[in-house]
């Protein structure tokens, strides 16, 4: 009984934040008229109506927990998610992983093409910093310059392109455990753990929650990616809404590779208490995160 | 003779501002030892040893100008050519232009391959907007905000990225001057506008200036734009460095097709006379701008 109540929970205040970010998506994504209106809605396509919007509840969460609004934190985290809206775009793409399904729907390139796809993979990313770095996200600017480097950092080919760069062509190179876990820090980590920072620095924090937050976001995200390989060893494709089994099909670094599916787990729920202890500093206005981390473990999808 | 002259000081100059813009990139530009080298290494293909730099050209002495130390400026420029680049290995690409030469070497994706030139525009959009944002390009961070809002702006789908997704789709839609106009506009012009507006902005100047400024480059863009498919449409690749005629077969819409060569031709010119009317203000200093729009005009590849 406590279980379903804590599921109940979590999965309410995701829903909560994921309608608060789908409508400040809604406002923020353009939609013209002109003949690049096709770009615009694929745009849309790729971010509107669907996902667990993890980051954006990372960002928020933390940036509550500190003290920010949630007008300019929701910002913050809708930025969040066009970046990864982007990544997923560009990596379904018929030359990197060439996916047809995600979410339950086709993929972009395939509701569109794949020149569409491309470009619109480039305008979120690009409307990502247009958005961080806009007044009404902060009066500060150094406060927006701050979260437009973090961001790009993460981003960029030091974590989530140079992560997928080494994914893209890890079938040929036999990762071993510390290679595995660089490329999941890289690919899938770095935005998580940004997610988390950036909800500090859009509250103004001080170094030492700003550093807290950093460093338990970087392994939550480690958690949530194995569990991730986990999923894609074990589950099943409907729950998980696109097809399953790929990454061991393709060749694909994983911890469950290396470690076997259960000790995967065990590595997972290892990272998940690593990063609980990085929130004893903030006491129980942590709930939120924590109830967080642990759903990332024990979700089924 | 004159003009020899004058040919030899601009492109004198051109050289000047690339070797510092060069030497820029070779810093700003990642290159690693992990696994994820390959993308690092497409991204110095795409961005080193190549170019005429326009666009930092424009921000350099558009920053020189109204008085910013080009210690500053070379960074905003390198990030504006990190975008230029970006844009060159996506348009490139099979599912968009599919050219296979590019200032006379294999493009990205022939040099490296699909998947990998896809990250290194990635990498490219995603590292110009964190130099930006990094306290060295201005100790001000309204001033950090601010171009990576604009440069943002121009990059995205109400310009660059948007007036590529028409451009993909132009043979279908048969333009008319106005939609050529725009599309040129958006897909050329705003990132030749934001490099001009940019100088003014980390030089820190005030509003009527950097509006000057602003338009000085809209008009340039278009000229620079219409002279580009005037060489298309009648130079030679090797002069050009890459294939030619290419816009004509493949259905693109360009000023020659609406108005022929020559009307083209003094499409061109008007729009260089119109840039320099918003130099006046400038007075003789303003003499290195003057000279690019004259060059620009007059080039033959």
């Amino acid at each position: 009984m406590a279980d379903a109540a804590f599921a109940h929970d979590i999965e309410a205040a995701l829903a909560d934040i994921a309608g608060a970010v789908e409508r400040a998506l809604e406002v923020l994504l353009p939609l013209g008229d002109g003949p690049e209106r096709r770009v615009h809605e694929a745009m849309r396509y790729a971010c509107l109506g669907g996902g667990k919007r993890l980051r954006p509840f990372l960002t928020m969460s933390a940036a509550w927990l500190l003290g920010a609004p949630d007008a300019r934190s929701v910002r913050v985290a809708a930025a969040l998610e066009m970046i990864h809206g982007y990544s997923l775009v560009h990596d379904d793409l018929p030359a990197m992983d060439d996916d047809t399904l995600r979410r339950g729907r086709p993929t972009c390139h395939i509701a569109f093409d794949e020149a569409t796809a491309i470009l619109a993979g480039d305008g979120l990313l690009t409307l990502a910093f247009e958005v961080l770095a806009a007044p009404a996200t902060h009066p500060d600017g150094a406060v927006r310059a701050d979260l437009v480097a973090l961001v790009a950092a993460a981003a960029g080919a030091a974590g989530m392109v140079g992560g997928q760069m080494i994914d893209t062509a890890a079938a040929e190179q036999r990762l071993d455990e510390a290679g595995v876990r660089r490329l999941q820090a890289m690919k899938t980590g770095a935005l998580i753990t940004a997610a988390c920072e950036a909800g500090a620095v859009v509250a103004g924090a001080a170094s030492a929650p700003r550093a807290a937050l950093r460093a338990f976001g970087a392994r939550l995200g480690a958690a949530f990616q194995i569990i991730d390989d986990v999923l894609d060893a074990s589950g099943n494709a409907a729950k998980m809404g696109k097809a399953v089994g790929k990454d061991r099909d393709a060749g694909k670094a994983t911890l469950v590779g290396v470690l076997g599916l259960e000790g995967a787990r065990a590595a997972a729920l290892a990272e998940a208490d690593a990063a609980l202890a990085h929130l004893d500093a903030f006491g129980p206005d942590a709930a939120r995160l924590r109830d967080i981390t642990r759903f990332v473990v024990e979700r089924e999808h």
